[in-house]
């Protein structure tokens, strides 16, 4: 499995999250305390939204990001107001960098936690569902990606929730067929640098952790003292895996089966269904 | 395009043909003579069996052959009477390990050069046509491992060069339906472990290179001075797509439109024609 | 020997001449024209300032430049106003990151193309001249990392010209004590964030090739029709180890054993004499 | 800190003892029980020696050795009579080739567990008192690279238990000198690939684990089901960081402050002592 961050909200050095938290990423790649693996070393992944730009930045690499430099130099001297950050535990498929999270085609980010069960028996079906159009553009092997490619073949482009939706109920249609007993387990989020969508959602109702930070202005009520919250913008907003600190009100869970849509304005949340 | 050696006879260190030679591979890597680019510096590998284990080893890596000390140690230290090495200049997939050549499958190697034309455009028709039970063991993203897993659903085990011919004739038809002139260019080399087959072939007809050597008592006769060809078994061959060195009457070009079986004994070479 | 490109002016995206320019920098990776070596594929590096940062950013790695997503991407999405670029193909020193350039300490950025001769008989003594205090922040092993540490110990914070004409004395007086003909080879740049300063020298007078690009203006009248000079302040310059394209008029060679100043106002060149 | 495996005995693959036991090197790599780190995935590397070869070879990479494909089919295809394994955790230095271990020098490998403390301190005054011969050949930035050069220097080659001790004495007494209060962390094994050394020491005298495998005839007859152990003849030895599975009695701790010599015939145990 893997741990996840996504950033929407004032522009900031990538490093405020990644690096300078309690319980930061870079912390979470050696010692999870909340995922299926203690160790994430297969790998990480940056995206970043820059403006005037039509597509995100990626930065992905093979190594621990305990220890890359790269990562460490970039996190620390690029500004965005849209990131995503992963770091990977392989649950059997190769250590590439076209394996590595997040994902990105044309202006959208993906990046996920979880599994498809018995992917290998379901992997070339669900390939095949991929719109011709986009199939050989696929260059990795693993489940996450094929996600992505399936949201985009079922209409990220018009309607995320919707996409999603049927990308998840394809997997578990095509579980079922095969004889899965719970095809699906998966946080996701995805962005277009202007929205982030967050999903999280298993089949057997028994989801990976989700958060979301909270209301910046209630947490400046509650935290006077911290300097971060009196830079940020109200609508500043943190969806991860894990909490990055033991900041009491911080973080709320994200509900089993749901998704949220944050946004300039109001944030959404409803509950989820695959279709 | 890439470049690529196949040894098959007196067990040697794979050294003695991967560096030591006047031409040799590591050399082609930075100045290749006859390759359509004179640069292969996007990844390596080789392949060696070994006595009595049932699958052969592999080394691949994503940089240049040339500065790669894990291929110059091995290389020295391992002796072996079948092995493969390759270099790779990427026509665009990802430099990644799993795109490196050679491929492996049970007790099979495969490595290629060339290419399929419009391969995004005809690579999801071929990856359909790949064994069900064999579509979830592809990593890659490449022409060469797609066109080694279609042989393996035609029947490689069983019969190389017919397995081949349906594999090459598939990609001919694929190409024609998708409106591709000439679909195929290759020069191939499969191998079990005890057998060598080598294929060249192109749609056009005008193939990469590849050249045999000569059989090992005429060079020593013509060539009593050179220590080598004392000390190897007069079936001994290296198939390659470039000459390693300027030894006259030591490489003889393997015929347009044919394959080749190295084997102990007698050597055969046939028409290879599309199926 | 190495390619390098430093830029200082109008901030701009990395790959405007990394990457968009007729014989770029990842052209030359490949194809150089004028360095000793037509490949440069043992690593590559690119350095940059970032507004109200202390240090500047640095991003290395050990493969080929021209195949890395990394690179590509980070060229692509990140803007500066002072930047250095810079592939390796190394003289026998190890491809690693710790040798690639830039190097860095502090606000300061180094790179280096040229080489100390018999570097492996001078490497201790030179060494040895290191101040005791940065010797242990030493991580590579490149004749010009050494360099850049001498040139910090010879006063480079306080005086660029005079710490690297003393850095040269140096390896020339320990390079005749030892029976070495001709120690010296460089083109080197560095800088500070404000300031960059460039250096060709050789101790044969037979140095590397530099150039920098011609006065904006001037380039302006000659090509109205090049719309990248509309766009760029009349203070930004180009020092370059190859001209990245043919456009007459563009690059003037820095003269044989001299240095420049590039700065805000008047570029001043003078010559280099070592000390 | 690190973990590492000397094997010395009947030829056997290194897959063996190093992915075949209860709690193998790999599995150390990411649950080490004994070590200061639980993770160790900060790059690895295996020696071997070849029969008739002068020097042994060696493979390091710097990704984690649990998903390092090459480093499982080396394993899995080499036989060797002695070797080593190591993994690794840096403690600061950079995680690059040069820095893993084992470090080799014509027939010697070695190899190192711990720390000399403050070693950016006492870096410069031990390099300087290195063989001003060897001193150019040093490539990484490692204090157990030094501590091998201080080795070779002091006499490697004819006496390796008095060099050993001469360098230790050297980083105590430098240690000293510039107030570090315990100045060396060790377990290090050498060879030649005849025999093998093996030593335990820390200037606190409370030094990190190391055990030897008992003798095998003994082992025989209190396991007899266990085949591995009627395969190796008597002589062979494993000396291990952390005992790689459960077996009752297989281990022996290796004495605070001593150091053994595994060699044909009769294993020596005798206290250690800095010179």
């Amino acid at each position: 499995m893997c741990r996840w961050i996504a950033y929407s909200g004032t522009p900031i050095f990538l490093s405020r999250v990644l690096f300078d938290t309690q319980h930061s990423l870079i912390d979470q790649s050696l010692h999870s305390r909340l995922g299926v693996e203690t160790t994430n070393g297969d790998g990480f992944g940056i995206g970043w939204y820059v403006p005037d730009l039509d597509t995100p930045a990626v930065l992905r690499d093979t190594g621990p990001a305990w220890s890359d430099r790269n990562l460490h130099d970039v996190a620390h001297h690029v500004r965005s107001g849209m990131f995503f950050a992963h770091i990977r535990a392989t649950t059997g498929t190769a250590v590439q960098q076209t394996n590595c999270h997040p994902f990105r085609k044309d202006r959208w980010l993906w990046m996920h936690n979880g599994a498809i069960s018995e992917y290998g028996l379901l992997r070339r079906d669900l390939a095949l569902a991929v719109d011709p159009a986009l199939y050989a553009e696929i260059e990795g092997s693993t489940d996450s990606e094929l996600m992505f490619y399936l949201a985009l073949t079922f209409g990220l482009d018009d309607d995320p929730p919707t996409a999603v939706a049927r990308m998840a109920g394809l997997v578990e249609e095509t579980g079922r067929r095969h004889g899965v007993r719970n095809p699906l387990q998966m946080t996701v989020a995805v962005a277009d640098g202007v929205r982030l969508w967050v999903f999280r959602y298993s089949s057997e109702r028994a989801s990976r952790s989700l958060f979301v930070s909270a209301e910046v202005d209630a947490l400046r009520a509650l935290h006077p003292d911290v300097s971060f919250l009196q830079q940020v913008a109200e609508d500043t907003r943190l969806v991860v895996s894990e909490p990055l600190g033991d900041l009491p009100g911080a973080w709320k869970e994200v509900p089993e089966s749901s998704y949220g849509v944050i946004q300039p304005g109001l944030d959404v949340f409803e509950a989820f269904q695959p279709r």
